[in-house]
């Protein structure tokens, strides 16, 4: 008999999307379970880049002060097109990231073997480890409708089988029954594909080839983000920890074999390995020169599919993340940030309603708020890797991308493509009836309502210590109320009598805090008043429920 | 037969001095030990102000971060004075840092244990515990100048003795060759006696008692320092880490006995604890009240001793460092900060000369910096005991201290009290006699010659990340060599030109680097060029060993 088990969320997948979730579920004190089908976690390659907003979420989980410490920082990207007098030339430099609101104004890059890393540590402080090498063989979800209502039962059976157990008659297959199932398991997702879930969207015919090594080089910007449009074709350089770079090298159809019937790239009968791909970004270098110095650390050669699941998940108990949801090109450095935000998206809904704080149909904005994320990014992904798979503009081929074309599609989509441009539409919440109405736009000039809180730095009136307010809101599964109360100052006695009136009302019996349990809220009250001229004490005692709020 | 060792630089005591020492000499790869007569580390109490200065030093050795972790800041300073009315009122509020320059423009409040666990644990790393509980009961110097002169010689034979060795007929004695010897060992130190070195100045009437607890109060600045001037005595509040606060309380004769022969409280007879300094705390509060909520976490009663030995070394292989040499009053929270950096000033030195680099008469150098220190913080010291301890100015005490007179010493003194004033003159330093003229200020407008380097954030020209350049001089124990080389832009030819002499002189058999063994210098070339226009790559090779610099 295979062994059997309850947890409350099980998590298919430990790449970024799945770590995210585990790490973030076992914070929340959820049950949570992660298994992994490979033995050990990625060493080398893959996605390597951390968007602005990616790294302001890992901070919210404390989590960024180590990617901050181990990454690479991109700051500057450069621009090279075709010289009049042959080879490339610098045609421009700007901000690698230009949203103004931007707390970390660069992109980090660290392989993703040291993402995860960041992930794994973090969670065994926390008591959690990755079960591996396990895959999932059967998956059933209940079809009874009170079951499927009732966010305390365990609808979802999932059958596991272990990869590491021996031959000696030791039973491989376990039984696990689950509240919530999350599948985080790739591009080929096995949760996808089980469910039935179609991928919407299309290969393209733009190859490409990633190598990464440590470059012997005389090239001025190989430090920086470079988009190389030459007339040998296209190069992107991402600078890495220490001192790698990665190259992404345009291929033509002749260097590469595709499989018609896959639509993958066929690598037994394509001839090309890291020393041509190299090759290659020689020709688009030109007139400088790049050399490895040392081993080539990790390569790969892929075709764009640009793909959105039509579903991001089943009666909301089994929901599918990251690259099982959607893909795209690697260029844009969005895949990994999206996967990661995806469950950032998911732990604390999913936290709320296991903890009884929200309706179990709270779950279903995820899939509102991610999926419309998605198909934009795709729509992004299209037009940039159009621009930049394109022939650049020369004085043979008019009719190809400019270098005013490329910057400013670069600069247009900066927002976005940074992650601090999320912007999630109106969905009712109807789990928590009073307040729900998150339309009150008209309330707030500056913050929009929708998109996430608006770095910026407050000082502490207790201590005069200046604080980023996206600190002071971290994501730890609480609501936050944050009460601006304007100037309470020596002499505002009008304001003072307002929040004064404000703060009766939120503590009396039937007043908001009180009708929910400790703990659900966190206040923090703002004020305008000079740090001179502020007596914490003179706030309420309701609004500053200790001296550091 | 006692067992017989050799070491290169033996620390007699696990304070902050001591700890900073052993840390630093460890870090920089010389044979050191460290032994202390304390079972355990210091829990609770103690000092535990730490100043800018002291921040950017711990900085440099990569310890800052676990500090400001842990710490409390105080970023601002009220000042109370008797009200008209009866009891005290707030005079004003400034900033605790006024010094411009600040790269941490606060201070950190940490209790003793804390801050030693920073460095007992960064030792640890580095493969080095602290030996304990020993203390010594022999030092021996030889008088054979040639011994003395020869920097590889064990001229210090010291006799330690394990107080934790069972009475089995094990031998507790151990005899300890040492080539340099620091005592670290606090105010009451073993080494300056048995060196017989005198301690100059006097013991002051100025008679605090300390506590430290977790108040409950309503009084507005009670996590601010504050200097509180009342007709019923002054007392200074000095927030600290989570919610705890050290309140240091002025006595009068009345409330303590002193013995007459030692000088010190004699705490048999005094009848003063922690509750009835609490109760003298309540009459200054005053309309404000405070209570402790929980326990006392520790208390002390202490006369202010304003004392500098008269030397602090022996022929340059005996040194006292810390309390063992400078002793003051603590509210100016300068006592563990002097300490920490005079073993900070002596790390370098003795790693310099135990590696041939440097003469062994560059340790003359700390005494000459570090007393001249320790006399002008004594100075400071005494001025601001005075107007402290003193009586407020009130309708009824007209020759009193003012708010005025008081706020304007606070602000005097500020650079000086928190470590960013620290101005050394010029000493030769005879071991490297091409380099030897510190005396160049003509040269260099900003930087004074004698201070550190003033904080300010560079970009680096290869990735145009912002670094700070204390971050790229760390106390590594290499020198460092940094090139102003102005703008070398397109078309600033003749500086270039000049820039690229100055790389071959320096790089040329006969020039400074070669001279010297590889290693010895870091180079970091700074360039006043924007940086859109600036390739790392135009700079000559010998001021860019990597594109880091």
């Amino acid at each position: 008999m295979p062994t059997e088990s309850k947890v409350d969320v099980l998590v298919l997948g430990a790449g970024p999307a799945g770590l995210m979730c585990a790490q973030g579920l076992k914070r929340a004190g959820v049950n949570v379970r992660i298994i992994d089908k490979r033995p050990k976690k990625v060493a080398a390659g893959q996605a390597d880049g951390v968007q602005p907003r990616t790294i302001e979420v890992l901070q919210s989980y404390g989590l960024a002060e180590r990617l901050l410490r181990e990454g690479n920082q991109m700051h500057m990207v450069a621009f090279y097109n075709p010289s009049p007098n042959g080879g490339i030339e610098r045609t421009g430099r700007t901000a690698d990231i230009t949203a103004p609101s931007a707390r970390y104004p660069f992109e980090v890059t660290l392989h993703q073997g040291a993402i995860e890393a960041i992930f794994l540590d973090s969670m065994r402080e926390l008591g959690l480890e990755v079960d591996r090498p396990i895959i999932p063989t059967a998956l059933e979800l209940s079809h009874d409708e009170n079951e499927l209502r009732d966010p305390q039962s365990y609808p979802v059976k999932v059958t596991l089988k272990h990869l590491d157990f021996g031959s000696e008659g030791q039973d491989d297959t376990e039984i696990v029954y689950a509240k919530f199932v999350v599948g985080a398991d790739g591009a080929h997702s096995w949760v996808r594909k089980t469910l039935g879930i179609i991928m919407d969207g299309e290969q393209t015919d733009y190859i490409w080839g990633v190598v990464d090594l440590i470059p012997s080089t005389n090239f001025p910007d190989i430090r920086n983000r470079c988009a190389i449009h030459s007339s040998n074709g296209s190069c992107m350089i991402i600078p890495r920890e220490g001192d790698k770079v990665r190259l992404y090298i345009q291929l033509s159809d002749k260097d590469v074999v595709v499989d018609k019937a896959t639509g993958r790239v066929d690598k037994e009968k394509t001839k090309v390995g890291p020393e041509e791909l190299l090759e290659v970004a020689r020709k688009s270098f030109s007139p400088f020169t790049i050399e490895k110095a040392g081993e080539i650390d990790w390569w790969t050669i892929y075709l764009i599919g640009q793909r959105v699941a039509q579903k991001f998940s089943v009666h909301e108990r089994v929901f599918i993340a990251g690259d099982a949801c959607h893909t795209h090109s690697p260029k844009a450095g969005q895949g990994m940030n999206a996967s990661m935000n995806d469950t950032h998206n998911l732990i604390w809904k999913m936290t709320y309603v296991l903890r009884g704080w929200a309706d179990i149909s709270l779950l279903r904005t995820y899939e509102f708020e991610r999926r419309k994320y998605a198909q934009d990014l795709i729509a992004f992904d299209k037009k940039f890797s159009a621009l930049f798979s394109g022939k650049p503009r020369t004085e043979e081929c008019q009719d190809g991308v400019s270098h005013e074309a490329f910057l400013e599609a670069f600069q247009t989509f900066g927002a976005f493509s940074c992650g601090i441009g999320i912007h999630y539409s109106p969905s009712s919440i109807p789990s928590m009836p009073n307040i729900t109405e998150l339309k009150h736009q008209s309330l707030t000039s500056h913050q929009t309502v929708g998109m996430r809180i608006l770095p910026h730095v407050f000082v502490r009136a207790a201590d005069a210590r200046p604080f980023e307010i996206q600190d002071l809101l971290p994501a730890n599964t609480k609501w936050k109320l944050v009460v601006f109360v304007g100037d309470i100052g020596p002499g505002k006695i009008k304001q003072i009598e307002r929040v004064a009136k404000l703060a009766d009302d939120l503590g009396k019996s039937t007043g908001l805090l009180k009708r929910y349990e400790d703990g659900v809220f966190e206040i923090l009250t703002i004020c305008a008043t000079v740090k001179e001229c502020l007596n914490y004490t003179d706030l309420p005692e309701v609004l500053r429920p200790h001296w550091s709020r």
